[in-house]
C-alpha cells in the first residue's frame, strides 16, 4: 500500500535510491516452468544505458542486473524472483549542496513535507534511476506475455516539439532506431533540436506511443480496473509523464460519434481503431496504442529562483551529469510498465478461462 | 481485485446493472463522527441528473440513495457505510433486440470475449448508470475531505470540439452553469453544437477540467502510486475517457524545461503551476489540475455497420433514449472519483502524520 | 483495507449493523456461467436460524435475501453479486440501557477505544447478526466450489465440557442433526449440559470439526498465505473463536516426528492425515482438517459488574434474548468461511494451471 | 497476492531459496525518522541463530543482513527498507538424492502438485531458512512499535511433551534462558527429552507463548481483519505451526460464559484476562496473550517409507545437518510475525486518530 509495488497477481514491488548500495525489485507471481536467465533482464537494461540518441547524459552507468531466487536450472519455479543492481557510480558529493536548496521541478518539496526528511542525493526514491527496477520487472513480464505472443513496441513520436507523422506499425521497428524514434528521417532534426537545447542550458519534452500487438481479447476488468485506467495508472507513475491518452485520446474529444465508433467486421476484425483495442476497459482483441506526454527534464543548467530549506530566497544552478530529454531513456521504461500491467491482466483472466 | 473496488484505505466497492433491481455500493474504512445524512448524497446524485444542459436525455431517472449501514445518530461509526439506489425505470424490453448483434463503440463485444456470457440489458455493468454509486461514494469522499478543507471543482471546457479559454479559477463556480461550463458565454454555442449533433443522429464528446483545491502537501506515495498515476487510473476508469492529463499535460511535452518548471517562492508558494500541483508523484500544496477527454457517445441514431453473435454482417439502430455526450453528466462523476482518490490519499498519509 | 472485506481474487465485502435497516454484502470476483438462485443462499440462511438445537434463542428472525445484482437467466455473469437481507426484528429498546455500561466480554469496550464512538445497540458490527453475510457469501463460494467437486463439512464435536469421540467421516452427516452434531449419540447429553446453563443463567462454549472433502492438491501459496493461515485467519475473523488448529493442532506439538509424518503411498494416498491436508501450507488431495475453539457467549443471564462510559463501577444484567451457546448458529458460519478461503485458493491456482 | 507479501500498510515481502545465493526482503511502508542500523536486525538474527538451547543443529550459519536501502543518516527515510543476507553455507548435494523422491511431512509433494516443478535443494522457499527474512522485517517492526513502548515477548512453555506451569509475565525473561524457556527449572528435563529423541533419530514438537505489552486498545479492524484473525493468520504462516490460540483459546470452549467473561474495572482495567487482551477483535488494552503449537520437524534420522516422483514405493533417510526441534529457533520466528502484525494494526488506526 505504500506505493512501492504494483500488480495484484503479478507483483512487482522496488527498492533503492539512486546512491545508495543500489537497487533492486522482487516480482511476486510469475508461473512456474518460463525460461529465465539475467541476460533476459540484462538485453533490457541495456536499452535503457545512455547511447540510444543525442539526448542522455554521458554518464557511464553499468546496471548489472544479478538474479538472487526464483529461478532454478533455467526456469522460474513459481518463487518470488529477486533482482539486484549495483550503483557502481554513485558520486554523492555531486549533490552536496542540494541538502539545503530545493530544486525546481523535481520532488525535493514535496518529499520533505511528506516525510519531513529527504534523502538529497540525486532524488533517492524520485530518481530516473529507480526506473532500472521497472525494466528489469518488465523482462520478467514480457516473457509471461510471450507465452500468448503478445509484444509491446514503444517509439519516440515527438521530441522538442517535433512530431513525426507515423503509422502505428512503425513502432514495431523503434528499437533498433536512435531515440526509438517512430521513423528514421526525423532522426537529424531531432538532433539539431537536443544540440540546440543543451547550449541554451535547457532541456526537451516528448511524447512515446505504445503499441501491444496480439492482445487476447477480454483482459482487464470493468468498472474500475478497466485495462486502460491500469494502464493509465502503470504509465503516469513514471516520472516525467503528464499525460496518458488511449486511442484518439484527446482527439477523440473532437470527433463525432459516428466517425469515432469503430465498426465490427466478421472473424473478429474491427474497420478502424479509434479506440485503441479496449472496449468499456476490456480489450477488444486489436491492437492496444497509447500516447504518454514527457515533460522536459527538471534539472536544467540554467541559473534558477528557488527558495532554501528555511524558506528564504535562494539561487541554484543544478550541476551534474544530466540528460537532455527523458526520452530516450524513458522508452523502455514505458515498455516495461505496459508489459507489467499487461502480464498481470492476463493472469487475472485465468480465474475465467479455467473455469470455461 | 476482480474490479469492482476503488481505494486502499477509503474503499468504495460498487455493485448493480442498469436493468437489474437496483445498484449501490460499499464505502469501508470511512473515519468515525463525521456527519453524514442522505441528503449529502443525494445532492450530488442529483447533480449528475439529466437537465444540466441540452446535451442529456429526456429519460427521467429518480435517483434516490438510501443509507443502509454505518452512520448511527447521523453520524458515521467507522462501519463500512452502505447504500442503494433502486432502477426505477429499467425498460428491459428495449434492449430486447441487442441480444444478437453487438453494438459499435460498446462493451458487448469484449464482455461477451471476456465472460462468454453477456447481460445485454443497456450494458450490464459497462453502462453509464454504474456510476450512479461512483458519485454517491465520492459524497462521502468529500466529507472527509472537507475535514481539511479540500474542495474538488469540476468544468467542462470543451463540447463538440468547441473550446473556451479558461481559468482554473472559473472551475468553481461552474456547478451552477448549463453543462457544468467553465464559463457562461460559451453555452449557447455549445447548445446549438448539441442541437445540430442531434438533428443529425450523432453524438458529442468534450474535455472536462478538474481542479481540487486546498489539499495539503506530501499527499501520495513514491514509485508506482503517485498521486498523478492514482488519479489517472481512477478518472480514466470512468467510461468513454480516453486521456487523462495533469497540468499542462501533453502541452509540457513542448515546453522547455526553463519553461515548464515552476519558480518555488517563499512562504510555500510557486511563480506558477504548470506542474499541475503534483511534483515526484507528491501533492506540493498547489491546486491539483486535470484535464479529461471524454469520446462521443457511442450509441447514434443511425443505421450502423456491424455483426451479430454468429460473426454474420449486420445493421444495428441503437434506438432508446440517449444523450448527445456524456458532458455534463460525466462532471460530477469526475469529480467524485478525484475526492475518492484524494480521501483514500489523505487518510493514507496520516500513518506519517500521527508519527511526526 | 479496513476489515470489511476478504479474499484475494473472490473477495466478500459485508456491511450491516444488528440495529440497522438490513445488512448485506457484495461477492465480487465469481466466474460466470454459474447457475445461482436466491434459494442456494437460502438454503444456508435458514441452517443459521435457531432451532438446530437447544442451545439458541427463540427469538424469530426471518433472514430472506435477496439478490440485488450480478445474475442473469439465473446464470452468474462475473459481475459483483450483491445481497441484501432486512431486518425485521430490530428492537433497539432491548438496548437502550447499553449505551451507558460497558458489557464484559463484549466488544463495546474495544469499539469506543477504537473510534470514540459507538453503536450500542445490539453490538453493531460486533453482534453475531452481522454473520448472516458471511453466510449468504459462503453460499456463493459452494457454488464455485462444486465445480471442482469439493464440499465443506462442519460439525460440533464437544460443548459445555462434553467432548465426543469421533471420525472426520462423521463430520459429513451432521447437517441433520441437532447441534450440527458429529454423533447423534450425544445429543441427549449436550441436551441437558444446556439446560442446565440455562437455569444458572449461564453460557457454554464447545469445540467446531471442518472437513472439506475432495479438495485438489496445490491450492495455498507459500510463506505468508499457506492455505493453513488463511484458514486460520477466516475461522479466527469469526466472533467468539478463540483458537484454530490443523490436522493434529495442539495434540501434534506432543508427538515425535516419527509418529507425526504421513507415509506417502502409491497413487497419491497418505497412510494417515495428521497434518490435515494441508503440507508446508499447500493443499496435498488429502481431507482438510481444522477444529475451531468457541468460547462461551458473554451475554449471560447473571447481574455481572463492570464500568460506565465515565469509568465508575457499575452492574448490569444483559437482558433481551440470548442464546446459551454460539453453538450450533456459529456451525454454518465456519462453514461458509472455509468455502470462501477455499474458493479464493481455487480461483487463484487458476493462473498457475492456465499456463501449464 | 501470491503470498510472499504480509501487512497492509506496513507489507514485509520477501524472497530467497535455501540454496540459491542468498535470501531477502522489502519492508515498505516504515514511517521516517526512526533509528535504524543493520546492528538492530543483527541483534533479532543472532536470537535465530542456533545455540539457545540443545535442540538445534550445530551447522553453523552466520546470517549478515546487509541493509540495501531506505536508512539515510541512521535513520529510515520512508523509502522502501531492503535487506539481503548470503546464503553462506549452502551445499546442495546434500540433497541431490531428494530430487527423486517425497520426503514425508514436507512440502515437496505439495509443491509439486502446485507448480509441476520443484526446487528440492533443501526446500526451497519451503526451508526455514526463509524464516531469516521474517526475522529482519519483524526487527524492523518492532523499531515502531517502541514508539509506542510496545514490546513482544516469546517464550517456550511445552517441549516434547513436557509443559511447564507458568505465569504470562514469566514470558520477558525468557530471551537470556536456552529454549527460550519460560521458565529455567524445565530445562534439565528437556535437556533429556531432547538427547532422548536424538537417540531415537526422532524430532519433537512443542508450545510458544507470546505476550505482547503496552499494545493500545483499539488496534484491529471490525470483522474479517480483527486484530486476533491477523495474528492467527501471521503465526500460522511460520512453518511447522499447527495451532494458534489466544486468551484461554481452546480452554475457554470447556469454561461457563460467567468463568470467561473480565470484569471491567475503572482506570481502564480489568480484573483477569481471559480474553488474551482483544475483544470483539480490537485490542482492549490488556497484554495480547496467543499460543501456538509446533509440530515435530518432519526430518528425522530414521528410515522412512514413501514413494518416488513415478509414484513407485521408496525408502528415504534423510541424512544431513537438521535440528531436533523448530525450538527454539522458530521462537524469534513467532514474534517478528506478531511485531508486524501489531506495527501494521498500529499503523492502519492511524487514519482514525489523526481525524480525532
Amino acid at each position: 500500500m505504500p506505493g512501492s509495488s504494483f500488480g495484484r497477481i503479478l507483483r512487482l514491488t522496488t527498492f533503492g535510491e539512486s546512491h545508495g548500495p543500489g537497487l533492486g525489485g522482487i516480482v511476486d507471481g510469475c508461473p512456474p516452468g518460463l525460461d529465465l536467465a539475467e541476460a533476459d533482464i540484462q538485453a533490457d537494461l541495456d536499452l535503457r544505458m545512455p547511447g540510444q540518441g543525442g539526448a542522455s547524459t554521458k554518464r557511464v552507468e553499468a546496471d548489472r542486473a544479478r538474479l538472487l531466487s526464483g529461478v532454478f536450472q533455467g526456469q522460474t519455479t513459481g518463487a518470488p524472483i529477486a533482482f539486484y543492481i549495483d550503483n557502481t557510480d554513485q558520486r554523492s558529493c555531486d549533490y552536496a549542496d542540494l541538502a539545503s536548496v530545493f530544486r525546481p521541478g523535481h520532488a525535493d518539496w514535496s518529499y520533505v513535507r511528506k516525510y519531513g526528511v529527504y534523502d538529497y542525493r540525486g532524488g533517492g526514491r524520485a530518481s530516473g534511476r529507480e526506473t532500472a527496477a521497472r525494466v528489469a520487472g518488465g523482462a520478467i513480464a514480457k516473457k509471461i506475455l510471450s507465452l500468448r505472443g503478445v509484444v509491446v513496441h514503444a517509439a519516440c513520436v515527438e521530441l522538442g516539439g517535433i512530431a513525426v507523422p507515423h503509422d502505428t506499425v512503425e513502432a514495431m521497428s523503434a528499437i533498433s532506431r536512435p531515440y526509438f524514434a517512430v521513423s528514421g528521417a526525423v532522426v537529424p532534426r531531432w538532433d539539431a533540436r537536443v544540440e540546440e537545447a543543451r547550449n541554451a542550458g535547457d532541456t526537451l519534452g516528448g511524447v512515446v506511443l505504445i503499441v501491444a500487438r496480439n492482445v487476447p481479447a477480454g483482459l482487464g476488468e470493468p468498472v474500475f480496473d478497466k485495462l486502460d485506467a491500469v494502464l493509465a495508472h502503470a504509465l503516469m507513475s513514471v516520472g516525467a509523464v503528464k499525460g496518458v491518452e488511449l486511442g484518439e485520446g484527446f482527439a477523440a474529444a473532437r470527433l463525432a460519434g459516428s466517425q469515432n465508433n469503430d465498426t465490427l467486421l466478421p472473424g473478429g476484425l474491427f474497420a478502424s481503431n479509434h479506440a485503441g483495442g479496449i472496449l468499456g476497459g476490456i480489450s477488444s482483441g486489436q491492437d492496444i496504442v497509447a500516447r504518454v506526454a514527457v515533460k522536459p527534464i527538471a534539472s536544467i543548467a540554467q541559473k534558477q529562483q528557488t527558495v532554501d530549506k528555511d524558506g528564504r530566497p535562494a539561487e541554484i544552478c543544478v550541476g551534474g551529469r544530466h540528460d537532455i530529454s527523458a526520452i530516450p531513456r524513458i522508452v523502455p521504461v514505458l515498455s516495461a510498465m505496459t508489459a507489467l500491467a499487461l502480464a498481470d491482466a492476463l493472469l487475472a483472466q485465468a480465474r475465467i478461462e479455467c473455469v470455461r
